[in-house]
């Protein structure tokens, strides 16, 4: 635990004092990206204590040979990994003659990370004095451009204070990278080309197998007390690096800093033979603008961002700084601009995991999305799946079904499975509902049905037929069981009949079949075409309603709660409350099979189901199933309180509510995992944002309108957040006293407030 | 399949012509051993075509760094891997210049080997042509001496047909070895001292981490035309080798050998600094008796095992070539002289699975080395386990369980567990329970009652707290349940109430206490220590008995059978007959998750259960269970067909029963499973001799006597089996007609054949 590191702030995230020890987990905290690329908070300048480097472009991979212990049929050859790309950001600093690092300086004072989440970008400072004796001020701030998506910039600053000083800022590029997580010390990179002219460099290096080629390019400008000086820099060049030396004597007292520009362009998005005069297009661009004119458009870009995103929390600064953080990492993550990208599980800020895409995406980032952005972010986020389809039903014949069932991966980055454990890749199959649940989910909240004739259906039948003929028929139950899967709770493996992935393999089927019926009613022309696709017959049709019309559910007549999975009973029901503190995480102290016969929760699996069908369950309902699955619940995941948390505020239970809301919102800036070193969890992040608006604000879809139930923890003044709902912005303001809605937007909005409804009119603020 | 290719005789495994495709099935087949070392039939001379060096000593292992995709708390930090170890049959032979090489000679005719496995030595001839012309006749003849176990020994014969020759013999010994099966590429042997001296050569190396000493030794005798020459051989050393080079002059017709002594010293049975004088001293043992003493002895040692281990099968040369490999491998592999050395399931002849002691050792090997050996031979094997006791108690701490609870390891070399796959190493747990049964398997058909008091108490006290701690109690099935293993049935995981497993641990607890009970009446010495060593308390074994009396066994009403696990009528109980030819054997064609959410079984479960407590169940019982489980049993465990092999006959059905034989007795003659290349099925063959023994034979022991139920495949004429049974060896012969007997031994036995008691004098024949 981290707890009171970081520094209490609205607005900003703030470390004071050099801690070698933390330096590995700031630079994950204060890490930056900007949807297309991203990286974590390193030096610019040389440091040889502990630190882990990552520097990464959106949808660049390397699929690593897969490493197992022990093989089994059906594994993916490959792990696709996020790959740790070329470092542009280095800027080696020599002051009289002595390099600068932090490992080995006599002393570093004043030492102070901030990143501004309101504005968009990091900054850090310090004193030190060099083994030389040189003393010097030093203030680097750097941002990755929401304009130019290419480009980054750093501003970085060298005042001497006792003495004047030779200043030598050497900004190199380095491609001689390899990534942490590799599996058999491959290397990932091939270095092709090397120039530099001026003030610019570039190198050009592709992956290897995947064949992504990337510019990497820089460009700088040196300036003495603020007054750029023409300097010619001294060249050099290595195998993989190209390194620029600017000098500048400087007075005491007086400061010199360089400004670098730098980024990637990369063969996504433009030819290769192109990428070099891609780089410096876009290069001189920036560096024609100017930092501070650069600077200016981010903090615009920002303010755009927080204006549909924000949540005003009053009251409460470390819950206020808590939740500005998760929504600013999902935006430095995702943007939404391109469908080929996705939500990886730790964005730009490490390796772990591996892949980008789980179905994390659908089940908690979708709703972050579509209620802050343009619903054509969500749209893209789907059309990432569909194009995925055909992947998707290969995947599915490796494991032995036919006929188009698809099966989505479980972790991916090209729609080809790339995970390699069986109980997870072959067994975890509920993944596979929430692809049509999103669907669902984006169709409810945006009202545009239109995605559904011309993508989603297709994903839908693919699904469908998946759950069709992964259902077998029990005699002895006289029901279809589904046998032999992980649910969410990954503490159980190979179960049978997981009631949340019955549950939504009987929902797929209902879903898919009803709006096949729709399309064919009023979407001829795609139904035709849908019907020619996928080449789905009556007979076929019959034989998935017969599946979902005779699913098996488990149950406990005395508990009257539908069991997580078949022989949840016969576990020794001891709750967590009664485990020994000395045992948690359980993770870490137990052996895996004691885990597994454990009724320990790892994060919500049966209330999952719950939460995501609330309509089809009565309150009592909800309030059993919470009472009997809460008390095994270890929420070993970063998934689970956030769930949790909505349940409890839907039961009216605000400080169980809070509670759970508090291990989710801060789980990293606080480092409650002790590993928030090797990144950051990103995609829960979506889950504590899905805590304030879907469980204190008590945010629902009901009869296509937005409906609330607002709540408000007593710690709270009050909180206030936007959502975008199609295509008007309603800002909810809630305090002890009540709750106001303010319209943005051009026509009347009809909500339901507490079962009652309202009509808002644009620009004008109601009050409940 | 490789059926007929081995040519068809009663005591030999003949290969007759040179294929380039066989070599390395063949050089599994054709391996040799001696219980301390044993070898691949590798060819000595060069050979550039494919081929899978390989040479092995007892005991001597290296502990591979663990190499899994994803960690699971628990697993072991290293598998201990048979080693392979430095060679030393390699001669080089150079004719008139040219290098013999088989893979490169114009022709190759006449190629032929021969494994004698009636007087245990192996030979290979054949007559190439040369490049260079020169055409020879080889004739090479190989034997591991069983008298002095540290020595093998080759006479390698060489004569030119069609010209004069000048013949180079350069027998080298190489360390340089590595092993197929290296997790990261370890180099596992340090060679720190080469020698050579006339004749001799010595190469000390050690392995690396474990550090076995070893001493790899050579002495080499030239004859020319029989007649033994004085020669200088000239010496060349490497960093790992040491070649002596003999050249010979031959006339046209006129033949040279060279004899090659060499073999290993180990510092398992010398002090490190001993060891090249204990090579010197053997190796000059050897030599002084000469090749042709030395295989007489051998042919007497052998002639001695063949006394008590034969089975003699009339009427079937095949069946009879297939029972005689079985029983000739397992001596090769070992001979129980030795409690630290245990069978590896690749013996001498591969490196698969790596470790050395399986369950397969308690289940299968224990009762032919009982029957075919001094029963000092399986107290050893149970000896073994005893000085394991402690590491089965850390590995048990590993896994959370406490208070001298004992598991034993799955796989293992020095006791600790090796093994790092969750789903076998943390739940195939009935393995534990094989260790008690084997020590009530002995002393019930040794009579040897003290080992228990002894040793075998202790060990059954560790397993019986396993089980205490590891049944939990179902406030749902008012009964002790046993959650989360794997049986022996690897086809399912992480099961619940598997009958076997659960049927084991309530016997192990009851066999425990029954045995306490009586050590405490009979051996008080013993029982005071054992009470002092285990800390043993009433209110533990009240608790024990608790969980064995309440224990759970799945069983339905409807089959009347006991099921093999909780749900398994969920499954879609398709026949195996009903199962698509093209998808068996279904473990290549199938994904994981398919494979478990079937009912195909892998190998006997249930069966396995009621084969090991046969006197529990009545035959109409075993017959019911019997055709519920054999239409789902798929075989693909080398371990199964024995044990429904030996069911079908005790339920009078012998044409199944003989149809499972066949499928045991030559699965590797006639490589079933195509991959006979990695190594025989060394521990599978002890069920091949269970088949006939326990199976035609019927052999039980009831109330304390030897009992039989002669039957016969209407295939064979007769067959014939020895057993020891309490230091006398009573011969069986079995043929159509009748059933005769005859004891060699110095008292009178009294035996049970088809339920009526006839007493035998020593060297008398009764007839039934």
């Amino acid at each position: 635990m981290n707890q009171d590191y970081i520094k209490p702030d609205n607005w900003s995230i703030i470390e004071e004092g050099f801690d070698v020890e933390r330096v590995k987990s700031s630079e994950s905290l204060f890490s930056i990206g900007n949807g297309a690329m991203g990286q974590r908070a390193n030096f610019e300048e040389t440091y040889t204590g502990p630190t882990f480097q990552g520097s990464y472009i959106a949808g660049v991979y390397y699929p690593d040979k897969t490493r197992v212990g022990w093989w089994k049929n059906g594994y993916p050859e490959y792990f696709a990994k996020v790959l740790n790309a070329p470092n542009w950001i280095g800027i080696d600093v020599e002051v009289n003659g002595e390099k600068l690092d932090l490992h080995q300086c006599k002393s570093v004072t004043n030492f102070r990370r901030e990143l501004n989440m309101k504005e968009g970008w990091y900054q850090r400072s310090f004193t030190a004095v060099l083994a030389n004796g040189t003393e010097i001020e030093v203030k680097a701030t750097r941002f990755l451009s929401l304009d130019l998506d290419e480009v980054g910039a750093i501003r970085y600053k060298v005042t001497p204070i006792n003495q004047e000083a030779k200043v030598v800022f050497t900004p190199y590029l380095d491609a001689g990278i390899t990534n942490e997580d590799t599996n058999w010390d491959d290397k990932f990179w091939d270095t092709y080309d090397l120039s530099h002219n001026g003030n610019t460099a570039y190198i050009l290096s592709k992956t290897m197998k995947t064949e992504f080629h990337v510019c990497t390019g820089m460009l700088n400008q040196l300036f003495v007390a603020n007054e750029q000086v023409d300097a010619s820099p001294k060249a050099e060049t290595s195998g993989t690096s190209v390194r620029l030396s600017y000098e500048a004597q400087v007075a005491k007292g007086q400061s010199t800093h360089l400004v670098k520009f730098g980024g990637y362009t990369v063969s996504l998005n433009h030819k290769n033979e192109d990428l070099v005069s891609a780089s410096a297009t876009v290069l001189k661009q920036a560096s024609e603008s100017g930092f501070d004119a650069l600077l200016d458009l981010q903090k615009k870009a920002w303010s755009k961002i927080w204006e549909m995103a924000d949540i005003v929390i009053e009251g409460d600064v470390k819950a206020q700084q808590g939740i500005r953080f998760n929504i600013f990492q999902l935006n430095q993550t995702y943007l939404g601009k391109d469908p080929r990208l996705n939500i990886g599980p730790k964005g730009f800020t490490g390796e772990k995991y591996g892949g980008s895409t789980y179905w994390d995406t659908e089940a908690y980032c979708l709703p972050f999305y579509m209620a802050t952005k343009d619903q054509m972010v969500a749209r893209n986020l789907l059309t990432y799946r569909y194009h995925h389809l055909n992947k998707a039903i290969e995947n599915a014949e490796k494991l032995g079904f036919t006929n188009g069932a698809a099966l989505y991966p479980m972790v991916t980055m090209n729609g080809e499975e790339c995970h390699n454990e069986w109980e997870i890749t072959f067994e975890e199959i509920h993944r596979n509902g929430a692809m049509t649940f999103a669907i669902y989910n984006y169709v409810r909240y945006t009202g545009d049905y239109s995605y559904i004739p011309e993508k989603g259906l297709e994903v839908m039948i693919g699904v469908a037929r998946f759950w069709h003929q992964r259902a077998t028929f029990s005699e002895e139950k006289e029901k279809y069981v589904i046998l032999g899967v992980t649910g969410p709770n990954e503490y159980e493996n190979n179960i049978n009949n997981n009631w949340y992935t019955n549950y939504l393999a009987k929902w797929c089927i209902e879903y898919c079949i009803e709006n096949l019926n729709k399309v064919k009613g009023e979407y001829a022309v795609d139904y035709k075409r849908i019907i020619e696709a996928t080449n789905l017959h009556q007979e076929e049709i019959d034989g998935m309603l017969k599946v979902a019309e005779h699913m098996y559910f488990p149950y406990s007549e005395k508990h009257q709660v539908f069991l997580q999975q078949d022989g949840f009973l016969d576990k020794e029901l001891i709750t967590v409350s009664n485990l020994d503190a000395s045992q948690r995480p359980i993770n870490q102290y137990w052996s895996w099979d004691r885990i597994l016969r454990s009724p320990y929760i790892k994060q919500a699996d049966t209330l999952q189901g719950m939460y995501m069908f609330e309509d089809k369950f009565t309150k009592e309902e909800m309030a059993k199933h919470f009472d009997f699955y809460e008390p095994y619940t270890v929420h070993e995941s970063s998934l689970s309180p956030c769930v949790h948390s909505i349940i409890a505020a839907y039961l009216d239970r605000m400080d169980q509510a809070y509670t759970f809301y508090l291990r989710t919102s801060r789980l990293d800036l606080d480092d409650y995992n002790k590993e928030v070193e090797e990144g950051l969890h990103i995609t829960s992040m979506a889950g504590t944002w899905m805590s304030i608006v879907e469980g204190f604000g008590g945010l629902r879809i009901k009869e296509d309108k937005l409906s609330f139930t607002p709540r408000i923890p007593k710690e709270w003044k009050g909180y206030t957040f936007n959502v975008n709902f199609r295509n008007q912005i309603l800002k909810v303001s809630v305090s002890q006293e009540g709750t106001s809605f303010t319209l943005e937007g051009n026509q009347e909005l009809t909500i339901c407030v507490g079962g009652k409804e309202f009509t808002i009119s644009p620009d004008s603020l109601i009050t409940v």
